[in-house]
């Protein structure tokens, strides 16, 4: 089902049993309260709800992934949920959960996910992703072909129309041999959306972001939609050099908006 | 053009400029005198005829591309060849072109390679092959793809009438995180197949190969016929975690074989 936004509702989940009374939004309360990292937290405290004990849990990566890692961990200490095995989608996840007691596992040991909870870059009207702007995309997308149910978390802001329309980077994990040469392949493949691409860098160093597998990351922008993604993501793959790419096309089952007016929740 | 084996012959270009008479083989002489690394010098020998001066070069990785290597350093030693400028598919091609005085470049300086020679682990009718057996099948095919013209050097063992065909390998080269997982996985894309994979390991350390890309090698073994190569490929390819596979499809120019009766020079 494509995501039916603007129109924010306040689930009728959000009373369920692992909600955080203070946490809900509903369409009268004031707008202007609300940072960008509250409504990050609404949407992950949201998706914890649909946690269950016994689970095996894909732990999302990113400022809005790691709310709900927090509230897992929360709702772990205080006996509401048990038995949960959290598989990380990144080292920093992994550090995370570590630190809050959350038990770990991997895919070798458990190959089959029951849901992950991560949050995404940008989501079109189809539930289609755009993820890594984190640097940990391909981890995440292991992870989360892996699962059974995908519960994506984000605030408004990342709603587009179309991957790309935020303007922002699309990134693509590529091996550092050669990486200029990949780079201009991938600009080629995308020359009529006008594709610049970028080598990620780490601040003002100038020194390449080497991602959790030792390789690098491409950002490409485009400027304009860069039409069928599934042919898109086929070519991206198709390249020699290339690792990964940011787009999770056909994978998410559950899109959770905050928003200024409230919260939506849209399954498939 | 498919490949008409097994009926070899001796090309006219066997007595162009390039050609040392030593190593050409007819069919009126002794099959019996000719090792498997003598055929495949011969078909070694034969592609350098296809070298020209000033062309940029992609150098093979291997047993069979190892000639080829040294009959161009022999060439531009004596002066036949000139202003050749070379890019290795490998590390270990690159100290072999260093250590012969073979001009040197990358990719990132040269897009476009004018001819690339390298051997191949399987050759089918359709000139699609199977590489990387040798461990160096990503750089390989970073830098075929980027050639005009691609010459596969074999001898006639490599030839298969499908890929899988000699019941060894076909490698995929993989990140090593949770590799038991992507392990699984490829083998479930092959079922009807009969597909089981192996880690690639070091001798009997049981230590994992690690490619130049700091990745790591699944061999995949089929039982029977792995159907569309094209489809196989992408599904290869769509699994995060796979950085890139071993069939090089439509990617071969030329194809030539050196067989104990002659040597045989087919054209796509």
């Amino acid at each position: 089902m494509a995501i039916a936004y603007p129109h924010f509702f306040v689930s009728e989940k959000a009373k369920s049993k692992n909600s955080n009374p203070s946490l809900i939004v509903s369409p009268t309360q004031s707008p202007a309260i609300l940072s960008q990292d509250e409504l990050k937290k609404i949407a992950a405290y949201k998706a914890v709800e649909f946690v269950e004990s016994g689970m095996v849990l894909g732990l999302g990566t990113g400022s809005t992934a790691k709310h709900a890692v927090d509230r897992i961990a929360e709702l772990l200490n205080i006996g509401k949920l048990k038995n949960i095995v959290g598989i990380p989608t990144s080292s920093i996840t992994h550090e995370q959960a570590v630190k809050l007691g959350i038990p770990l596992s991997d895919l070798n040991t458990h190959p089959i996910v029951d849901l992950a909870i991560d949050g995404a870059d940008e989501v079109d009207p189809q539930m289609n992703l755009v993820k890594g702007r984190g640097g940990s995309l391909l981890r995440e997308k292991m992870v989360e072909a892996a699962s059974k149910k995908f519960i994506v978390i984000v605030d408004e802001s990342k709603l587009v129309s179309h991957l790309g329309g935020t303007g922002l980077a699309m990134p693509v994990e590529i091996v550092p041999f050669c990486w200029e040469f990949t780079l201009k392949r991938l600009e080629m493949l995308f020359i009529e959306a006008g594709c610049v691409g970028k080598l990620r860098v780490i601040g003002e160093s100038g020194e390449p972001c080497v991602t959790d597998n030792g390789n690098y990351i491409i950002d490409l922008y485009f400027k304009s939609d860069m039409g069928d993604l599934k042919a898109a993501s086929d070519a991206i793959l198709r390249l020699a050099g290339v690792v990964e790419h940011g787009m999770f096309l056909d994978m998410a089952t559950t899109v959770i908006v905050a928003g200024k007016l409230g919260v939506s929740v849209t399954n498939k």
